[in-house]
């Protein structure tokens, strides 16, 4: 016990608030205990007892940081989140124990992906069937909270495995880092010293690069440019690497940290006065692009193997709205990457990265727009999107989660470029039953109807309410006030 | 059964192939069974008979759609998962029921959040402590797969709190949603109609918005905007609505799909021609905007309260690169989305509709560019974020999942405005880790220090190897090839 402090405040009010700070040596803890209690009291000039005394609050509260927190067991960070962050200790801890593994060496596992892990955190595993991907049947691992995501996906693969399926293509894998330092000394001198070191970089990458090189991948070029007309003195070593099955971050960030040791190093040996300012991978790839298609024919009216054409032409003109209006082409694109995002989270794959890149890409010509594109043509219509994916299907989490080695299994074990193409099928498959609903139904209908349930569950409701409640809304708006009145004639019932 | 067919395949070799139709009426399932035989003949002229006969392969395999797949039970879609993509059905149906909770009640939860899941893929939950925003102390739960995240999220808590913590403020809340139509008549007749009309948009979602007027939100504006110099024809209503603690993407759709009912009927009834296209949310919400700060004295050397000089100007530089060259932008906005995508997945919001609004904000100014800015002023350094986050902390996932429900707790219940700051926190404390890291000791260095656990687990480390090993590593460099060979090295003593 290390302190005591007690506060007077206003005139009639007063609070004595006993502030205890504890410093628990042993687990490297100072925890610091807070009791408000006021007490009201009569005008002070009368001179009475005090009348009222509250007992306001009794909460561990975290005043000072807690120190070497992450060198605690599990165990014992749980009880100071408990104990420190929330109402209920004991229910707190239950919870986190509740989605523990029962197999604690599976659980290990999950606990050392990251830092200070608690539990697990559950994300659905679903699987949507049915995509006809170049010829070839493929069911997709799709992880994703949302509701509608994998049922739409699973819409889409029916819709279009009856018209030809998708036709996916790979147009290039180029990865992309960077080393960027300053300099202000004479240009030509730079470019020659940086063409006569060339050599010395490849050198030096050896010991790192020689396994991607055996199996065909590497560093694919190195080249200067001349930045200082965006910013005085910046020059950038730009580097682009072929990493084959691996996304390469680790292999691209450590040779870019050797391309700087080398620059450093030769600078220095030459005279050459730069600073290096620092050397990272570029999550911008538009290099490793995919792309990927669906078409059919248009007719008067929709068949197995065609489209109607008032479908197509609203269809088309959805598009358009998505390229000519940022507002709408953020929606747009998010709904691409719903299915994206699901099947690159079930694969084990970074989907920062790839958001952050597939984005980029889509302000590159200086206004935000749409990633798909539609066209009718000569009785055709075409639907495409064309996407920057940098992806792996080795390294990372793909061999450490068994679930995501089960995804990739289900995927029947793809190649990088094999799972670029699935992921930007995703991603079309997504986008064409959302402009479906969009332009026909609207988007409502159906994502209630799905949503149904999740508020069902919210309110509490039993499996026979709910399979009762599903029946009644068959052919009603989905609405959560609406939901909540139809349970609660149920139960009156 | 409905088929059978086998082939012969060149001149010694004989493939057997039977294929089996399997109609399964019950569960509208078509099943295939492809057998492969492959008997290597002696040669057709010596007359001998076959000498080996080898059972190459037997797997389900589907060559036409499944049928009715999502009406299947759980346990019958695991059954078609297993045979029908994957090598060892057994072994799959046993690993997604290993993920499966003990629960039954918790795991319907979870299983009914979407469609057609077969288990639960893990994410690690995390905290990181000592964030001070505004003065007060927050742990943060934090929901991502990557190593040295939380890691990183801690540093740049403690760093900060030493020097007066972040500072956040929310600028303003305005969710966006649109109903585009396509219209080609009298533009001035147009404007006027919709202002005649105007009120009867807002009587006729009483119904939607009398709850969330009570509690002081609901339709903020309604405006006619002429787009048809981007796409002939294009007109929107451009609808702006505060939806509180909501994120209100239900609310916002249900009102604009309400809008273009009232828009198609009134048009109908003054006999104006238009066409309404779709009606949807914009994830686009430059209006729904947060600013996140930290700011300290530059000092000579680095002290508690302040930075040093030598620090200060490479870290401004850096983010003068990340702000001239997309290249840089597109990785250096990613490290701060893995900030704030760890408390946006925690508590339960939509990544893909944040991810696609700040990304789509990064781009804004024509060319795509940092987030984060940074400056020395008077002997101060300043290091800030603003970004749109349109985040809720009532509805959708937020009171479904019980971990959400818990890290929101964690957070002491913020209000949507408390979660903004926070999550913009989140981004701005990951940003500082990165850059730190970048322009002093590189980022591999503590990267892949925390990847060593994955790749020891990946190699199959044991409990004393991985100490062993993590001791090892403390001075040296981790890479895949160094770990590999320490292990070796170990398990050869």
């Amino acid at each position: 016990m290390d302190g005591i402090a007690h506060t007077l405040q206003s005139r009639n009010i007063t609070t004595f608030r006993i502030e205890v700070f504890v410093l628990n040596r042993s687990s490297l803890l100072i925890i610091y205990l807070k009791l408000n209690f006021t007490v009201i009291l009569a005008d002070q000039k009368s001179n009475q007892i005090p009348r009222y005394c509250i007992f306001e609050s009794l909460n561990w509260n975290m005043q000072t940081p807690v120190e070497g927190f992450s060198k605690l067991s599990k165990e014992e960070k749980i009880q100071w989140i408990a104990h420190n962050c929330t109402k209920h200790p004991e229910a707190t801890k239950k919870l986190l124990q509740q989605y523990w593994n029962a197999d604690p060496q599976l659980q290990t596992v999950h606990d050392e992906f990251i830092e200070n892990t608690l539990s697990n955190y559950y994300l659905p595993f679903a699987v949507a069937p049915n995509f006809l991907i170049n010829g070839k049947l493929h069911t997709l691992p799709m992880v994703i909270e949302e509701s509608s995501v994998v049922a739409a996906a699973s819409k889409a693969a029916k819709f279009w495995h009856s018209r030809g399926g998708y036709i996916a293509k790979v147009l290039d894998t180029e990865k992309v880092g960077q080393v960027h330092f300053m300099f202000h000394g004479d240009k030509e001198a730079l470019h020659r010293f940086i063409a006569q070191i060339r050599p010395k970089f490849f050198e030096d990458t050896q010991v790192l690069t020689r396994n991607m090189q055996k199996r065909g991948g590497g560093i694919r070029d190195i080249t200067l440019k001349d930045k200082t007309n965006t910013l005085p003195g910046y020059f950038q070593l730009h580097c682009t690497f072929a990493t084959l099955d691996a996304m390469g971050a680790n292999f691209i960030n450590s040779c870019l940290e050797q391309f700087a040791k080398t620059l450093e190093r030769e600078a220095e040996a030459h005279g050459v006065g730069l600073e290096i300012l620092m050397s990272i991978l570029s999550n911008y790839v538009p290099n490793c692009l995919v792309r990927a298609e669906v078409n059919c024919p248009v007719y008067e009216e929709e068949s197995n193997s065609g489209v109607s054409l008032n479908f197509a032409e609203r269809f088309v003109q959805a598009v358009a709205i998505a390229q000519a209006e940022p507002y709408r082409a953020v929606t747009h694109n998010k709904g691409i990457m719903n299915g994206i995002d699901a099947v690159v989270l079930a694969t084990g794959n970074d989907f920062r990265a790839i958001e952050a890149g597939v984005h980029a890409y889509a302000s590159r010509k200086g206004q935000y727009s749409s990633l798909t594109h539609a066209q009718i043509e000569n009785g055709q219509f075409k639907f495409w999107l064309e996407i920057p994916l940098a992806l792996g299907t080795v390294g990372g989490l793909t061999s450490l989660h068994p679930l995501t080695k089960l995804a990739l299994e289900i995927l029947q074990d793809p190649s990088a470029e094999a799972l670029m193409q699935i992921v930007a099928v995703a991603g079309l498959a997504q986008n064409f039953a959302a402009l479906r609903s969009l332009v026909t139904t609207g988007i409502q209908q159906g994502h209630m109807k799905m949503h149904l349930l999740n508020l069902l569950n919210q309110m509490g409701a039993s499996a026979a309410e709910k399979k009762e409640l599903i029946g009644y809304f068959t052919d009603k708006t989905v609405s959560t006030a609406a939901v909540k009145e139809g349970l609660e004639l149920l139960r009156k019932k």
